[in-house]
């Protein structure tokens, strides 16, 4: 069997977040850049294998071919029952998936790379005003995610390990940084990051450690 | 034991989601209106309920609170078994769940109404500006389920009944035809939607069909 592998770009958020998963549950696999900044994701060999034109892809030993992270983190955990990265009971679970939902549907959708390309272009936007629309819509949601956070009753988000809420959370702490956000205004938030930012596990999946990345 | 309650406005998409389900699954529930038009959703009494400060929140019989379409949904598929929305096979589930996603992350995101507002406001757009850029990202989301849909061996998405991704097309089919998109450019999505909206399950769902519709 070969093994299964990931159509990624490093700075991707939502590349990242499987990146996590897959350092998670130790799952071996082979990393396939697609340069997004040159737009490779449009090209044609791509586009054939995922429609959508996005990442990350991932392909499995078996030819199972899944876009769309949160789908393909679920699969790796129906797949790969251990470690698990869900919680046992229906209700918990359910949050940390609306946990992050509240990421995948109501922040990242409005300042991934081809919106800010798209307003930037039709609203003649300077950097200042593409930052500034990514920060109103980080602050919105963080806003409601670190009430969730402040209220948990355990060492991570829904679990006393990370698991899928950490997988979308430290991507998006990222992407704010990235947009000039204070995360600090976040404390329960910020509490989680700083420990999944010291765990080897997460160091793997980071950004700046992927093969495409810039070399300093 | 009470009956569940739906947090929901009649033309919220993600409401309109979970309706779907509920119907599909044929689980009784009270029906809560809140008013999106009027803000009642910033409103301190629901905000203490719902952080996020959007609609749906699902309430089960036993107080579980949940927010966000898809996880809410997932719930009521792990939580009341029959009839099953999700196909069987791992692979098969993830490509119903990345369907949903496509629509839920990466169109729907872009053309709900606390964006649209913001996006008319911050730079001037008037409805046809608005309608555009709805369409835009409709457009290119459509075009890539239209693909898979095109590539389905079964007379609904993902099996010969509708489930999980029936429950995202179908909202968002109606917003498409609210920004004046033909959705006869999409026929295998066009077929499926139609089989839908045939259905009587399905029209129970529908936004006209709400207590806090408007009246004819």
């Amino acid at each position: 069997m070969t093994q299964p592998k990931l159509y990624s770009y490093w700075r991707s958020s939502a590349s990242y977040r499987v990146r996590i998963a897959l350092a998670l549950k130790g799952i071996s696999y082979d990393y396939v850049a697609v340069n997004l900044a040159e737009g490779e994701q449009a090209a044609a060999a791509y586009q054939e294998q995922n429609p959508e034109r996005l990442v990350p892809l991932f392909v499995d030993s078996d030819g199972t071919r899944l876009s769309q992270s949160l789908a393909i983190i679920e699969y790796l955990e129906a797949t790969r029952l251990t470690p698990s990265i869900l919680p046992r009971e229906p209700a918990r679970t359910a949050q940390a998936r609306a946990f992050a939902l509240a990421i995948a549907a109501d922040i990242h959708p409005l300042q991934n790379l081809r919106v800010l390309k798209h307003i930037r272009h039709e609203y003649a936007l300077d950097q200042q005003g593409v930052d500034h629309w990514a920060r109103h819509w980080i602050e919105a949601g963080f806003a409601a995610l670190e009430t969730r956070a402040a209220a948990r009753d355990t060492d991570f988000l829904f679990g006393d390990a990370p698991g899928l809420a950490e997988c979308f959370l430290l991507p998006q702490a990222y992407n704010a940084k990235r947009f000039g956000l204070a995360l600090a205004r976040y404390p329960a938030l910020a509490a989680v990051i700083e420990a999944c930012n010291a765990d080897p596990t997460f160091a793997a999946a980071h950004p700046a450690n992927q093969p495409d990345a810039p070399q300093e």
